[in-house]
């Protein structure tokens, strides 16, 4: 049985611990300064306050202070920051790890480059700490259905076979499956672009909503088909395989009927602005207008510098204009 | 403005006299021998008794044995029957339509051929009469949410540059949106697949039903991202390109939210045999198990004479296991 310490104890990172627990890994749960009730509370209770479930037992619990402790003898460290702790983690976190030790990344999302083209969190350490080995978990998997036990199939990414055959050794259950690819920039560009594309498709569920109160599919399929094509036709742009493109659909279907961004979505179909619609999530991280966002200016350097058409996003670049220009939606079906 | 005459009275073919009315154009919707109470009923009341809906004021109905009349100086016809109609269709309607129309065929799915690959409907009609000009419609479109004017994308295939803008002309509306595409047999059968691979992603609701009453989505995107997976690689098995991949996978989304077929594959996931769900549909005709059992075989053809690998389709073939052989639910997830 191995030793693995998740760093930061938020949904996603606190659900990784149930595989590991399942496989009767030593589990050490490590909060953040912003986690600091989430630990105190399931450390007497074993109750995580943000997923609403009780954790598998066994598992440790620690406060950021006691992280040192926490890494003694471990074979695994998951990083189970969101994007917006990417370089927090990178500067605080990363040179208190030991060098040795595989680190996987459970944040979705891409960092922007001046020419246009977007890094992977594993890239981007990698790019810091070039003698340490990063891997990073993605694929159709919400962390509460992760806790029921539901059927998940995700993909992990890395450069090294050995570590990656290692983490798919220690997390591989009945019912967490894993698939394993070296293609890094390919398989977590296709799995951040669902998070722009999630909040795209859920404006057709707030465009039937301000008709009557009944959701219609056909153009819910309309916009879920074009953000495929838009994705495939990224994929290729930035000049990776459409290998993992399947990745990014099941964590599209996934994000659709889940939770944040399908609220915003919704929101923002029904005719409210952007403002209106954070402020109705108010106090909740939401990487899918980051990610909208960075992926947009992306493909607006692709395009002024003639590398993309235009012609070919119009369903990003719509999204885009709603967020960077707070333009009410209308979807440019035309287009498609 | 045009005559349109759609032969076959059923949700698919009526709900297209919908951007025909809204265009203006005449619409004249002729019932088969199946449909001569949906007609009656239309004629009188101007209601559609299986959409269950009201349709446009200004169409004019007819029973089968009025045929002529209603082809009288006919612009556009278009064809509504189901895929177990199409046989019937080309050999007892086809010699009575006028040879120089366009024919837009409304039927989802394929024929097999002893070779292992399949033909789309309008190769088959061509074959019959290669003197006429077919087209077909297809991508996600459920009848009654075109009835609803719900924005609506789908495409148009066919061999005639000009035949497809004339359609295009007629139909398009600001709710329903058509691209066109000469690519008749990928088109066809991107979108046909998604019958198979919908019955196999609704599996994943019954799963979670026979476990709990809540539904989860992991499992389903899980599925939904294999049975993508599994279309790009049938599409590049037949040697299509996968330009059109996008229409199949706007489909299955629709499909999987979309009556008869979700409902299969939920009572198959909770257990039932295909006896018992087929039952439970009586009366209604069920082109996803048709169409499941058809692309399988073309599928274990191509295996057979070593033109295809099995590992690549294990989603599919569980699903003909379960069809042909009544196997029970249980989803190969390692094999994804």
């Amino acid at each position: 049985m191995a030793i693995i310490t998740v760093i930061g104890s938020g949904a996603m990172g606190s659900a990784m611990s149930v595989p590991a627990r399942t496989n009767g890994h030593t589990v050490r749960l490590v909060g953040t300064m912003l986690d600091v009730d989430i630990i105190n509370h399931a450390k007497e209770t074993g109750y995580h306050t943000g997923l609403k479930r009780t954790l598998p037992s066994g598992i440790e619990y620690f406060q950021l202070e006691e992280l040192e402790t926490a890494l003694t003898d471990v074979d695994l460290i998951i990083s189970g920051v969101s994007s917006f702790g990417v370089k927090w983690f990178a500067s605080e976190i990363m040179p208190r790890l030991p060098k040795n030790i595989p680190v996987l990344s459970i944040t979705k999302g891409m960092l922007n480059q001046s020419d246009g083209y977007m890094i992977s969190f594993p890239k981007y350490y990698e790019g810091l700490y070039p003698d340490m080995d990063f891997l990073a978990v993605g694929g159709p998997c919400t962390s509460y259905e992760l806790v029921d036990l539901d059927n998940t199939c995700v993909g992990i990414c890395g450069n090294n076979p050995v570590s990656l055959e290692f983490c798919k050794d220690l997390l591989a259950t009945s019912y967490y499956h894993i698939n394993l690819t070296t293609d890094i920039e390919g398989f977590e560009f296709a799995v951040a672009l669902k998070n722009a594309y999630a909040m795209a498709v859920t404006l057709a569920l707030g465009l039937s909503l301000k008709d009557g109160d009944v959701l219609h599919y056909n153009s819910q399929a309309a916009l879920f088909g074009q953000s495929v094509r838009e994705m495939r036709k990224l994929l290729i742009m930035f000049g990776y395989n459409g290998d993992n493109l399947e990745y990014g659909v099941g964590d599209l279907y996934v994000t659709v009927f889940g939770g944040r961004t399908r609220k915003i979505g919704t929101l923002l179909g029904m005719g409210h602005n952007l403002e209106y619609a954070l402020n109705e999530l108010s106090g909740i991280t939401l990487e899918s207008v980051v990610i909208a966002e960075r992926t947009s200016k992306a493909v607006l350097t692709f395009i002024d510098s003639g590398r993309a058409k235009k012609e070919d996003y119009p369903l990003l670049l719509h999204v885009y204009n709603i967020i960077a220009n707070n333009a009410p939606v209308d979807i440019p079906w035309s287009e498609f």
